[in-house]
């Protein structure tokens, strides 16, 4: 069995997110993968299917423009045969960017050691009908220098308690950032924010955004996110940014 | 009565193009803009249902950044005002991006004395998922200097009946071009076509990008538009480059 490494581009607007889900009728990714990377490999009479493995689990409508999955495959075929031939069987809302040939013990999940994403907010007075899937829309004033002020607050190893929605599933919510920064794209009319970090809590990156854009706001105090650390109390974050702003960019290995 | 002139924004993808169609169950923009506008008036028991008059009639699955339309009004509006209440009546694939009151006498198709279009062609190995619905798609190698070199040959007028797809209903097929360029967009991995006229026959600007495409790919002589003006034959510029590339983004009144 040889290890392959795809690096995957998704749309996510039409997902239940990445990972297969338990409930029936729902479509993920991670469901067309398997059942595109099965079919390639159906004359193999394999005694189980293949599993393929994400780095992340998107949430349902996050996108993705560099997801990467692993799986072990019963061939050998050349890595851009792969990608041509996972393409010409996945729907149009996935793409397999790259094939690599790997380690067998390259594990997409546990052997990535950061990851970053980046999240778009269009400023536009009504929404852009282009973008009405693909970024957050903020028609409030916003105070962008109050923003980049803020920034930094986050970078570094915190609690992020705060910033966990309901269904965060880890006990441990400390976590490292080593990138947090915007910029305004002014041909767009939008601002991008990019986060790189370890790992990230369940929902962190949307209620950071959501923190951001008060504070640019003027509704909150421009360091309030030291305030939030200290606090750890996820009532005081209010307000999440929706899914649609958000893309997993690239995942780290070492 | 009050003439209005919006400016109008739509992905064209779920839309048998702009044209009130005579067939059951095709949806149209000019039938979301004429519903969104008889809503707004229906306390005015008009005599007849108000029609909205489009400067351009796109094709299905064409795009438009800029399209322009018209309507009488019962009441007085402000700009503004008006903008915020279609939006809020219209589908999310529609967008009103701006209103203005204008003389009674502007028709936004009579009115207007020319238009630019931008046409979008995405290089990519493999489809682009975000781009799907919204470039064209070109695969094979592309020589931008040919491409370069054969753009000028549009300008000016000239007999365009070879440029004419099949569906053209006008006996004139002579047309001024004023703009014919392309830009490579290296982080897009896109070219950009832009083409500014007074007015194009059915389907022109697709079969334009079609003929140079191959001009950039060696299928034809760089000068082989000068050919195709001489001999007035649609069957041999052969390929329609796709609507999914093609937007109205201006419409230029006097």
């Amino acid at each position: 069995m040889q290890n392959y490494k795809i690096t995957i581009a998704y749309d996510g607007h039409d997902f239940e997110g990445f990972q297969t889900q338990n409930r029936p009728g729902s479509r993920t990714v991670q469901d067309e993968l398997n059942k595109a990377v099965n079919i390639l490999a159906k004359k193999a009479e394999l005694e189980e299917p293949i599993k393929v493995i994400g780095a992340s689990r998107t949430d349902s409508g996050v996108h993705a423009n560099g997801q990467v999955a692993n799986f072990h495959f019963p061939y050998e075929m050349e890595a851009y045969q792969m990608s041509l031939a996972l393409n010409s069987i996945l729907p149009g809302d996935i793409s397999i960017k790259k094939t690599e040939l790997v380690d067998d013990d390259f594990h997409a999940r546990f052997s990535g050691h950061s990851k970053r994403y980046y999240y778009r907010v269009s400023l536009d007075d009504f929404i852009n009908p282009f973008k009405r899937f693909y970024t957050a829309h903020y028609y409030w004033k916003l105070d962008l220098s109050k923003i980049q002020i803020a920034l930094p607050d986050l970078l570094g190893e915190h609690d992020f308690a705060s910033f966990a929605a309901a269904g965060n599933q880890t006990e441990n919510t400390i976590r490292t950032i080593t990138r947090a920064d915007m910029e305004f794209n002014q041909k767009e009319n939008e601002i991008v924010f990019t986060f790189e970090g370890n790992a990230f809590v369940y929902n962190q990156i949307r209620i950071m955004v959501g923190v951001l854009l008060e504070i640019g706001n003027n509704k909150r105090e421009v360091h309030d996110i030291l305030r939030l650390f200290e606090v750890k109390d996820r009532q005081q974050a209010r307000f999440t940014a929706p899914a649609s702003g958000l893309y997993l960019d690239e995942v780290f290995y070492g």
